[in-house]
């Protein structure tokens, strides 16, 4: 964001719409396990639903979806028998680690605060 | 979230509560505008409600009350006639900063990136 101050309040309002874009990306209940299971490697669609708790075929399915429309995951049918799909994070959905790292640090801090808090 | 691949996979999805943590803190309509607005410096209630676009007064308060609740928004009210009530980011509030940053580097880069491909 470079330097706020010299900006006005106005071209700062405007900035505020891809911060959105970006939470809008992570929201929901399901896209961040989704990239956490596969930030440990490939994984076909049966994998994935047995290791996120609770996540139904469905929602990983529409997930999914919108993770590949958005560029974030990618598909591959493997032309074996019986076919296999596979599902990967593609090298642009990797630039979001860093993203979910900052995230993840804060939400730390703000954890260990109010867990501080609550007994005192 | 230092080397994700020394992890197990349940102990990585244990991390992803605290970045929920985060995203609930940014979340929502107004919080991001009003933190936005104080970065340029204390404001008075009503200074805030004219420089929000479309932001009710019952909404306005709301946020700031949870916002202050979550320790990055302070209140003040000095002792003047007529008495003023001024808000400000907490040093607390400044820490979010380098999370918005990031945020809005991968928003930008994501937009652009949807831009171009709209146009192909």
């Amino acid at each position: 964001m470079g330097d706020i101050s010299q900006l006005t309040l106005t071209e700062c309002m405007g900035m505020i719409r891809p911060v959105r874009d970006a939470l809008d990306v992570l929201s929901g209940k399901w896209k961040l396990p989704i990239m956490v299971s596969l930030m440990f490697g490939n994984k076909r669609f049966g994998e994935m639903a047995r290791e996120i708790p609770k996540i139904t075929d469905r929602m990983l399915s529409k997930e999914l979806r919108d993770l590949e429309v958005n560029g974030l995951v990618s598909r591959t049918v493997k032309d074996s028998i019986p076919v296999v799909v596979e599902y990967s994070i593609t090298d642009y959905g990797h630039t979001l680690e860093k993203v979910i790292h900052e995230l993840h640090d804060w939400g730390t801090k703000h954890r260990e605060r109010f867990a501080t808090a609550d007994k005192v």
